[in-house]
């Protein structure tokens, strides 16, 4: 289906808008994906908007002719508005001229097969969403299976997280869970945890990492609880030649899954 | 001096959350930091804000007084505020309990001395301020001695990029130059210039990196202008094993830093 929608108070744009605010996020159990490159990446890994919104105006493109018309032949809906109506959607002033709703996904424990991949992050009460989405993206790059996040994390289909994912949300496996429930399952099969860590660490260099490797970083301010850090398999510590004791949260977690990746290719 | 400021509509109050502005912070050469790690960072990195302001009603703490006795010997002045007006300054909600107001440091390449580290940090338009202050982050964790900002980067003295940086704007060197001028400079003295790079590259791990070693990081979404690339005497690569073909900027130079790291202390 295709419509257009002209005034600010519309309905529709209405919803779109809220769909940058959790709660309502939560609610709908929907999210704002931007940009054509993402929306190409989703639909490159099979994933399609169920609404296109599309700036009239726009320079025409061949990726998005294709977008358009898999979101159609699919049952999705097209809406055309202007360029300041899509801003107000994604409340950016220089907005792209595409964005999509899609429906959010499974997120249990139990839709992830670990032995897809060699290499697992996860993240424990991560509360940046910009760093969450750089986890993703760094995931994608090395070729792991998703991201875990543990107790309370920031929102993977927030605006932010999406937009600093650069389309790794659609390609990554992404999962949350509580502590209890994330060793229960972890320990249900073959993995190694690793975290980044000061106590009683070896160093990141040359450990002895083994796939699946699941690499868990922590709270971007307090870092891991002690528990859980003595619950992992494998502790890991990065030089630190300066006056902080630690890594970006998202920086820590890269450094660290290049190594085990360099590592498991051997 | 000690003073103490109660109403919203102070000047002082409105000069200090006018520092949030970019244009007004470059015509005062001053900026703010918050928190009072990032303010014993830097005072026991020997610098110490020309304004020290404090919320009435905080707990006694051994370093705020430290900081507080230091800033009144040096001639500086602590103002003693509410929690709503520090809020209102640095414009967060939740404010810490203290922030500072810093002189600008010189930002000139000829006040890098090269020689004093063996790597350093390059960054071409980097327009995130979150990123900046990661990799002045990173840049002191692996021991490096500064960043070198070319063409239109954001500002090193914005509250994010401060904030990001954990104190690593204290720490680290930070020079601000075109890249005509940065290469001239470069090409005055020794100094390899390495770029993460798709382009005729060599695999990143076990390249052969010298020492002062200068890792270049280019624009968030175009990456390093070819000619840029070029002008490096090594390319380096890190595998892309998704769909995705770059990194995070801050990710990249963190990565890269820690090979650099590991491979030249052998």
């Amino acid at each position: 289906m295709r419509r257009s929608i002209t005034g600010f108070s519309n309905p529709t744009v209405k919803a779109l808008r809220a769909l940058r605010d959790k709660k309502h996020r939560r609610r709908e159990r929907r999210f704002l994906a931007e940009g054509l490159r993402l929306l190409t990446e989703a639909r490159e890994s099979g994933i399609l908007p169920e609404q296109l919104v599309m700036a009239s105006g726009r320079d025409p493109h061949d990726l998005l002719d294709a977008l358009e018309s898999d979101v159609l032949a699919a049952g999705g809906e097209v809406i055309e508005t202007s360029e300041e109506v899509l801003a107000k959607i994604t409340g950016k002033d220089n907005p792209q001229t595409v964005a999509g709703v899609f429906a959010e996904f499974d997120t249990s424990l139990q839709q992830v097969d670990r032995d897809c991949a060699p290499i697992w992050l996860v993240a424990q009460a991560l509360r940046d969403p910009g760093n969450l989405g750089t986890l993703l993206r760094t995931g994608d790059a090395v070729g792991a299976g998703g991201l875990i996040l543990i107790d309370d994390c920031a929102d993977p289909f927030s605006v932010e997280a999406v937009r600093a994912s650069m389309g790794a949300i659609f390609t990554q496996r992404v999962a949350q869970a509580g502590w209890d429930d994330f060793i229960a399952w972890l320990r249900s099969g073959t993995g190694q945890l690793v975290a980044a860590s000061l106590r009683d660490a070896l160093p990141y260099r040359g450990a002895p990492y083994a796939a699946p490797c699941f690499i868990l970083v922590g709270n971007e301010s307090r870092g891991l609880p002690e528990a859980y850090e003595r619950a992992c398999d494998l502790r890991v510590t990065m030089p630190m030649r300066g006056r902080a004791d630690s890594l970006n949260a998202a920086v820590a977690g890269a450094v660290l899954a290049y190594e085990v990746l360099a590592s498991i290719e051997g």
